[in-house]
């Protein structure tokens, strides 16, 4: 009865590529500047994890989180059954495109924006509609609205410029689509946050993530608010038991330490602008607004790919985009420690002005 | 352009019904013996992961688990093409099913079995078609192959009886079908296991966890060994970072502390026979051979109901599958401690001798 000696696979996914992830050295001694990682975790976080080693490891966590989930609803002035807790802010945009898209619906994103939104919408065997941003990666709202997306996805700050979306733009788009995804990966280090929106209309959700702004990325944690019952259909999407112990552990403790983030996200947002305005612009290079934790770094006569080898070679890894032919000459860096980031000004001084 | 107040939701979600897992009391002081967890883990393990909480937490984790994926492929004599880590063994269900069913596809099953393959179906549109075991949990195999599933899952040892199926039978019932999952969850505490038939067959896949055999519910753990076109696929499905740090560095511990494992396997096994003859035949009680960590438990003229209550009275946990008519009245009871079944024994023989 088989038709051949493997195994026959949806089309759509035989036909699919995976999503790409920024390179991970295996070894240390790298300045990462390349993923967005933040420079360090609260040390309150760290105590609280370790203390959280013991043989409860054995059993099943609380396939909710409930208690992460209840201090979440604090947090942002929500219900407990807005939010669910997820492995990832991946896994939650994952569980809203399985939810909603059906095949031959159409996810809607605007492009540049985070590669992973195509290979969702590639898996679940929906159409991609990708609407391109304008030259200073304004949002094209009407194209975006008249795609009819089953889901909709903005990133804001967006990636890889780091530009920041007006909430009323977000709450036009909102009104015209089914579903909104304002995804907030990068929130924290941005003037103000969308949630309001999630409180106004029922078809707006918002994802976060405690990768960046808490310094957990190696831990797998984030979260969506939503209307209710949106929410209750993505915990019947999910995996049973999606969030291990010891993640919801290390949430708990990151909002016990929220004075502490609150500190490195204004340091960040400080050592950002100054690298922007001091570094590159000294150097020549043009820096788009961010509103990240990153910047995007335009290159103009000198060669973003030379640039990313030569740093390479002083073990500096910073990102660049080769794909999208309008911003292929530029660099995307993330703002890492102060120490990493005077290791980055001196090299990038060193590459620019002298070694030509 | 929206229809009514709220999103636009897939018709197949809107209809389903999530997974209903086992009860996870919050407060401590209760014997679960209703969810097949162990009662240990390696002192190692908790070391190791205690050790490994440091701010590298604060970088991603290694996309496919590389070195974790190289010791399992040493392990199971495959090569690491051959090899998935997962977020528990669910994230492989979930993924083969998403990667190998379309809508109108089928996923067939036993039944009763795990009851999570008809959630997945139901999440990915496809249709379930679940086949009787026999009176002795005898697997129907040749209903299974003309179901003609694009997944077929058999678990073994299976849930709920801990019954194990002989490889012949699986062998031919996997030539007759698209892809064979054998789901051993449970294997470790059985005689012997089906992965030879990975390396045999281009369309088996084994899919395996830490929860139960290594005492890491708590930590989301599991993988799945298979052709390598088919792993890839399921690499391109899964999240980029599906397993955080933490459980890579536990899983990797707990396969250095595999005499301890060993041990504690054998030991389940002496325990479990020694629960089924010794106190469940005294107490004439009917217990079904069983190759996993569990027994299923026929309560015959007495009601299971009100045992599994009674118990629940003398905080001990059992499950119960109300929904299967023919076996409504047994109790699934996991093989704990000696000191928790010594518990159990105590209180079934004041419920079932003197408490009439």
């Amino acid at each position: 009865m088989k038709s051949s000696s493997t195994v026959r696979l949806r089309p759509d996914v035989v036909a699919m590529q995976g999503y790409v992830p920024g390179q991970q050295p295996s070894e240390s001694g790298w300045t990462k500047l390349n993923t967005n990682e933040s420079p360090a975790v609260a040390p309150g976080v760290l105590a609280a994890v370790r203390e959280a080693v013991s043989s409860d490891l054995r059993l099943y966590p609380d396939p909710t989180s409930r208690a992460l989930r209840e201090r979440l609803a604090d947090r942002h002035e929500v219900a407990p059954e807005s939010v669910i807790v997820t492995n990832g802010s991946d896994d939650a945009l994952n569980l809203l495109v399985r939810a909603v898209c059906g095949p031959g619906d159409r996810v809607v994103a605007p492009q540049p924006s985070y590669s992973l939104y195509p290979v969702l919408a590639g898996i679940q065997g929906a159409e991609m509609v990708s609407c391109s941003l304008g030259e200073q990666f304004e949002l094209p709202i009407r194209q975006l609205a008249s795609a009819r997306g089953a889901v909709t996805f903005v990133s804001s700050p967006n990636n890889p410029a780091g530009t920041h979306y007006a909430a009323d733009d977000l709450r036009w788009l909102a009104e015209q689509t089914n579903l909104l995804v304002i995804d907030e990966a990068y929130v924290e280090f941005a003037s103000d946050d969308r949630v309001a929106l999630v409180r106004e209309l029922p078809n707006v959700c918002v994802t976060r993530s405690f990768s960046k702004a808490f310094g957990l990325a190696g831990v797998r944690l984030g979260y969506a608010l939503g209307h209710p019952e949106l929410i209750d259909a993505l915990h019947r999407v999910k995996d049973s038991y999606n969030v291990g112990r010891l993640a919801q552990v290390a949430g708990l403790a990151a909002l016990d330490e929220i004075v502490w983030a609150e500190k490195y996200w204004e340091a960040t947002r400080a050592r950002r602008d100054k690298f922007a305005t001091e570094v590159c612009g000294n150097l020549g290079l043009h820096v788009y607004p961010s509103e990240a934790n990153f910047v995007f770094v335009e290159c103009g006569d000198r060669d973003a790919s030379d640039i990313q080898e030569k740093l390479a070679g002083r073990r500096i890894l910073v990102r660049r985009f080769a794909e999208d032919p309008l911003f292929s000459n530029a660099l995307r860096i993330s703002i890492g420690s102060e120490e990493e980031m005077f290791r980055l000004m001196e090299a990038l001084t060193e590459i620019l002005r002298f070694k030509n």
